[in-house]
């Protein structure tokens, strides 16, 4: 057989540890806050930091409600101020003026990924502090991905530029 | 302001119909298979066989629930069959022998994109009418990407490839 199951194969080691850190305006939906917080966990990113009083479920997080560190804060600019003076390059998701394709979108090795809530995206306080802000393409209805499977086209281009960390 | 929002902006247009297909193992879980629907509105992709006896929550599908033709089928392996006929690239998403890497794997234009069940995957019957297999790196916890969030991430790498239809 040319296709044979290979059922717990173990996760690509990773060479360095990844330095994508998503921050998340508070969620409206925990089943989106834990969707996100199971798509970090696979895709090896250690730390989200997640405003608003959101719970994560574990039956949909999984074990990645253990291996990825949720932060809690109470509002997210502050959040993001701290993460530009560390040096990370600020990459909103959202549809805005200026907004870069993903498709074509350079990420830096050191990014937060920073996420709109699911129906008022991100504030303009928010919006000032980003360095880029980059948007996937919709070609049907409804006009807008659902905001955990736009985090997960966001890390996916991310992984697929450092596939080893 | 360098950024500022876009509300409700339109669908990128397609220079041709999407010759993506994607065909569902039967989903345990509405949910999933509810959430597939809508990534495929956004994306454009109008057509998803269906087996197994789910129901699409319009709710989660949006207006991809009138979008998107969801046909339903007994069972997975005929319609395969039929799609093979038809000329579609066969392409399943699973973790097997012989699996290529989702980063690196050229799609035909004109695709079908098997998707297994949340447990049991694609059975070794559906393995063996597959062209090619695509599997997606985890790289922490948990082991594997949940079944609609593989499934966005091929359908965006897809899109990627083939930004216009």
């Amino acid at each position: 057989m040319r296709f044979e199951h290979i059922r717990h194969k173990p996760p690509t080691p990773l060479d360095r540890e990844r330095e994508l850190v998503i921050a998340l305006a508070p969620m409206r939906s925990n089943v989106n806050l834990s969707r996100i917080v199971r798509l970090c966990g696979c895709a090896g990113i250690r730390r989200i930091i997640q405003c608003g009083s959101g719970k994560v479920d574990r039956e949909i997080a999984r074990d990645a409600a253990d291996y990825v560190e949720v932060i809690q804060r109470r509002s997210l600019a502050p959040a993001m101020e701290q993460l530009a003076r560390d040096g990370y390059s600020m990459v909103g998701l959202e549809q805005t003026t200026n907004s870069v394709c993903l498709f074509e979108f350079p990420f830096h090795r050191k990014t937060a990924l920073i996420v709109g809530s699911e129906r008022e995206g991100l504030s303009s306080e928010e919006l000032a502090i980003l360095h880029h802000v980059i948007e996937i393409p919709v070609y049907g209805q409804p006009a807008s991905y659902n905001v955990a499977t736009a985090t997960t086209m966001a890390v996916y281009e991310y992984c697929r530029q450092f596939p080893n960390g």
